[in-house]
């Protein structure tokens, strides 16, 4: 791995600002490490206004996705599986957009029976759109998020040194 | 059953008046019976200007889901697994919105591969929504299509007896 | 459907007289209704001296699960799954076993979080051969095992009736 | 990476010398590199007597994994799943096992729809029991294995430097 990699997040909450979005991009900065800049793509801005967003909005998010060594996907659990809204955006790339990025899935359930069921449907998009998974998704429930920070630390502890090798492969 | 019961398809392909369209209304049809009217909601027209369909045409789509015994639901498979549009629809139905209704399932795939792979991921997220799921999906490849009746009349020989009890129950 | 329909179970615990084998025969009681003989095979038993079991319990399991109308199928969540002996048994199933019979899986988790984990991976294997699966599984967790007749009672409320019309299909 | 690192594969095709076995000792061999020493388990003899395998065996084939920084899981797609034979090994693997290994399955498929079947129910098993997945899976058909060595030079010309860099983390 070089001394620094790129960090960028996607976010298919459909509400904009959402809890979601915090979780994905206080994951992208503990992967970034301390000072490095992240970009996060919030699709409830991008989708603003209809199903096919604007062709700046997406051509940015897009260069963002594809200069990063690692994006971390987040969404909540929507009737058992990802949001449609990012999978509306995932459908809407190029075949192997992220060839070459490891990608994190981050989820987040209202219940604990719910807690993997997101993140068991969207391993296997993110794969066919050639995205490495080598660690495992933070799935968090909803009222675990009070305690972000030292789920943040333990996910880290646990899983950053496999990451950052998988990024740097 | 009754003599009569309803049939609705609601598809989501992206692109409005697909082969999808095409299919999931020619299943409908065979399963309502002939001379029996069906209705459809094409996902592309009711998400024609933004990810907030219009009231009307939600409200609408949701009373015919309501209403019906038998949804058929289609999808292309995208990124191996059903479309972003069709799961944004599904996101924004109140929890048992399927409840009593049976599901069927028609999904088209460009290559063998990944002909299973959106039913695979539907079929739980309609069990979400509370529907039954009593007969395998309607899954083709595009290839297929140009003998659509011939699968229509082995699917529907195999499943429909199934299917009208399951609708009945 | 006639005035009687046979219902068996079989389960897939590596212990033998398991709480999932009691679980699956309280259910296939339920649905059989008051009186009515049911019939189970503990897989424990059957491959008590190896992985290929002997001819005459393997063809008299294959022969009960032929006659039945409704296949109760049990398994505790192992490894965020169904259990490898439940599986090597479907495995020696000729395909097509399960043609015209309904299935209703039977899962027992030690934890929330997996309480659906065996459920969505065993139900496209029965699919697979040929089991309808027309009403939602019964998915309990361990703690819940104390107040099973009260958990019984209310999935057979909520779907004996569609279970017994897929049955009668 | 250091130099050298340890890979071995494990086979749960029920037949003995089986060719999904020969598949997974061939990619076992090609990642390892040239002249490294692999070992494999074929679980068909590690089971010959029953489904509790002799304590010797089942030790030894645990240290094997243990000492793995690579583990090539094999397995037929049986009944559109991985095989009974081989959840039934990865059951009674204490919980953890395979922490700190990256694992990489083998799938072989009769058809091209049941292709990436297998590999899809078991990637969430060995995450369970704690391996990374950061390559594909190498998922063959049965007609493609007369050109194994032209598949496996694409697979490992493809990820075999993500692999190594997982292993090494």
């Amino acid at each position: 791995m070089t001394d620094t990699f790129t960090v960028t997040a996607v976010v298919g909450n459909p509400k904009r600002l959402s809890r979601t979005l915090t979780t994905a991009e206080a994951l992208a900065a503990a992967v970034a490490g301390p000072g490095a800049p992240t970009a996060s793509t919030d699709l409830a801005e991008l989708y603003l206004d209809g199903i096919e967003p604007p062709h700046d909005g997406f051509d940015h998010a897009l260069a963002r996705l594809r200069a990063a060594d690692v994006v971390v996907v987040g969404t909540p659990v929507y009737k058992a599986s990802f949001t449609g809204l990012l999978k509306l955006f995932l459908d809407q790339l190029p075949p192997g957009a992220l060839d070459g990025a490891v990608a994190v899935p981050v989820t987040i359930a209202a219940s604990a029976e719910h807690r993997f069921l997101a993140d068991l449907q969207l391993r296997p998009v993110l794969a066919e759109l050639g995205a490495s998974l080598p660690v495992p998704s933070l799935t968090l429930r909803e009222n675990e998020l009070p305690e972000l920070d030292a789920h943040l630390a333990k996910w880290t502890g646990a899983h950053l040194p496999a990451l950052r090798a998988g990024a740097a492969a």
